[in-house]
């Protein structure tokens, strides 16, 4: 059987034009999908209201205690929330998860070694709780996922939307086949400025476009953990404007 | 078999040593449980320092637009992932929930006549998809509430926590002995800087109260909430700080 995850970002969220092409798009999608989303650019808008500094570090956001608040407001709130009623509303019956709820993605804080990214979120091998999120698909609900979770002692973490997606397409790879996809507003991976997009990506391709500055910024935790999900045996990874396609 | 039904407001959730009282008591208490949050007084404070005038009619928030988003990503953001988060690390499986997620509780927006009070949502008879949290309740899972609905169409809804816990409690009467419990920082109901608790309170007595204007602001809702409630088969309904004995 198969499964589709989507992950999509603030360019598709920040549009409604194309937030409602995808949306239908994703609701005609048959079978067991999952949705997980990011928001970073709301998050940033919400960050210059409030005087709080927006930090990245190749393009990933550092997260210090004002800026997980309004991490986990816009993230797991504000957008999560208008996802799931619209969804609700063309008939898909969606469920809104951070990764605290029922557990089903534990993190651990990053090391702030070599560099201090805050309450940021990591995971690793045991951190998706496959089951209750299988059990959540059996009932024909659809997860949608925002990009927060928590470690153990109840700290609430950012966590790379990418990743998380990644991470859940890994956790289902046994079950099913998985589909990956990270719907965005290009055709594809390039760099911001560029024409150029890449039909297939190979990881010495990757790592050279990287070192020589073609793929950066956030791109990058994109493109690894893409690499990383096909080499622990998701069955296909797209990165693009798949709207059309789904 | 019975359910308790526990509502906490931003008394409670604003004060640390309250609120890990409370949610050690709310752990530590057996059987199946649901808890719904308010968290009024965070939400009025960012609306302040985005410069979002609060207007309350009758403890009721006017919910313009922004402060929609405002009590979106408060409520259903912020609030409800700290108390899962919180919840979970103490071993109790919490799922949060707003009403639009599973469509487990759909609102109409309330008539703007006689007074507007923007995007907020009225709960009836139907509102409640009993089923949906059933399942949950069976599968040894916590929900925890956000005073976050939606309509069928799509549209994010503010709706008083008191009404929610009400609706929740009334719905279940059918399936469990139900406990409805309007957990605050007070011994009972009382007009602000009164003394005076009500250890029990008749509908008659209430009206008379309220007439006089003992009875007023947010304990007016909580009130009427807590008649309708015990009126619809609920089995017992408390107000107070009942902390200490959960």
């Amino acid at each position: 059987m198969d499964l589709n995850v989507y992950k999509i970002g603030g360019n598709i969220i920040d549009d409604p034009k194309k937030l409602d092409t995808f949306i239908n798009s994703f609701c005609d999608c048959k079978g067991k999908k999952i949705l997980v989303h990011g928001g970073g650019s709301i998050a940033s808008e919400l960050c210059r209201q409030l005087n709080i500094k927006v930090v990245m570090n190749q393009g990933r956001r550092i997260t210090d205690a004002a800026t997980l608040r309004v991490a986990v407001m816009v993230y797991a709130g504000w957008i999560n929330k208008n996802l799931v009623a619209s969804l609700l509303s063309r008939g898909c019956r969606a469920l809104g998860l951070s990764g605290a709820d029922g557990g089903c993605i534990l993190a651990d804080k990053r090391n702030p070694e070599p560099a201090d990214y805050g309450f940021a979120g990591d995971l690793s091998d045991g951190s998706v709780n496959a089951l209750f999120i299988q059990n959540l698909l059996d009932q024909e609900l659809v997860p949608v996922f925002s990009p927060v979770t928590c470690d153990r002692s109840g700290q609430l973490l950012n966590t790379n939307a990418d990743t998380i997606a990644s991470a859940l397409a890994v956790a289902f790879r046994s079950y099913y086949t998985v589909r990956l996809r990270f719907v965005f507003d290009s055709e594809g991976v390039c760099c911001p400025g560029s024409e150029r997009h890449l039909p297939l990506l190979s990881r010495a391709q990757y790592v050279k476009l990287r070192d020589q500055g073609t793929i950066c910024d956030g791109m990058i935790p994109k493109v690894e953990n893409a690499l990383r999900a096909l080499e622990q045996g998701v069955g296909e990874v797209f990165i693009g404007n798949t709207c059309i396609q789904l």
